[in-house]
């Protein structure tokens, strides 16, 4: 049983690492949209999303199939769980990805952002998509520090999102509310994704150290 | 251990409906908070978050205790995971909640909210309460057709979100753009806050049907 039920870890997270690329792959694409104002890319995104949902569902049979197959205990269960809640996390990550080629998608074919912060959305989308593509060779190596690396590139989107609203808030801003509403929304969609692309990495590091950084140390059962 | 098993499972049903009370207060007192312009209460909220947080990591060990020491299969297993993906978006509600508190503490003694959306907010509070006070009822009753009137009452939130941008695109809008980008992200929590209740409402109907609306029977295993 031991045997069977590593085997079966090492699928969950192949199909963990399969999520992703695909994330990864949905905001580069949602951001080039986004900047180079392009709607055939939009809509791919958006199509694709569905993808994305039917891996989660699959890492979620996964997961069930092993819980109920092998009944694991003490830490291999809580890799389980470990590995529930990362899928949950990145199919939001898809989800928010969604919205900014929706966004792109509703102004088309205006672009959506003012020159004034194209390059900070520019280097928000650079800085996401190396984090999802970080937590796909975290997941495939388990590498701790690489994971716990990840927090200072999440700082440097946070430091942009704070960037931006002072831009925002800025007296002499001449874009109008409606660009600055949109703005607003992006800007937490990006943090957002770079939020969960931590939070997966910190579950990676609980599934190899048992555990979990700032959060206990789980390790009672 | 069928007995035991239901025993647990109650008390974690019990651990949930808390939940839910938590974050009902939490989110009514917070749009007080900005409604009123009161600070004492904003910080009560943000002081008090802590707990929601407690409550759910108490959750999580009490299923995962559950999963450990009874090995549940079928439903009970399903019961269980929905139990934890329940937990956290009940701390999710509370993470909102205490969104809305932090704004309402960062503008003071200013009020975040111009007179115009005043209303608006106060009708989304009035609704997001109510719906984290059904979900208490729902666990507790595990009424389904209560949980699937929830909806209803999210495609209301849904309603007054949506009404909100038009009234930030009019071109006549004359609060500037730091209220603008304050009742756009308001907005966005209010909105969340609604959708994770429906989400838990949705993770309760699976509980007692065995069936999740909308995502598949879920019943293979």
């Amino acid at each position: 049983m031991r045997e069977a039920y590593h085997v079966e870890l090492e699928q969950l997270a192949d199909h963990l690492a399969g999520m992703s690329v695909q994330v990864a792959d949905a905001m580069e694409r949602a951001t080039r949209a986004l900047l180079e104002v392009d709607l055939a890319l939009a809509e791919q995104v958006i199509s694709d999303d569905a993808k994305v949902d039917d891996a989660r569902a699959e890492c979620e049979e996964q997961a069930y199939a092993l819980l109920a197959l092998q009944a694991p205990v003490a830490t291999d269960l809580r890799t389980v769980l470990a590995a529930i809640h990362a899928a949950e996390s990145l199919e939001r990550m898809g989800d928010l990805a969604l919205h900014v080629a929706k966004a792109a998608r509703r102004r088309h074919p205006e672009p959506v952002l003012p020159d004034a912060v194209r390059d900070d959305f520019a280097r928000m989308g650079d800085l996401d998509v190396k984090l999802a593509r970080r937590v796909e060779q975290i997941i495939k190596t388990k590498d701790v520090a690489a994971a716990k690396d990840l927090e200072t590139e999440d700082d440097a989107v946070d430091d942009i999102h704070r960037h931006l609203f002072t831009v925002l808030m800025d007296r002499d801003w001449p874009h109008g509310v409606a660009a600055a509403v949109d703005v607003t929304l992006l800007g937490r969609f990006y943090e957002r994704f770079a939020d969960h692309a931590v939070s997966v990495a910190r579950r990676m590091i609980f599934v190899v150290t048992g555990k979990m950084p700032g959060y206990g140390t789980d390790d009672e059962i």
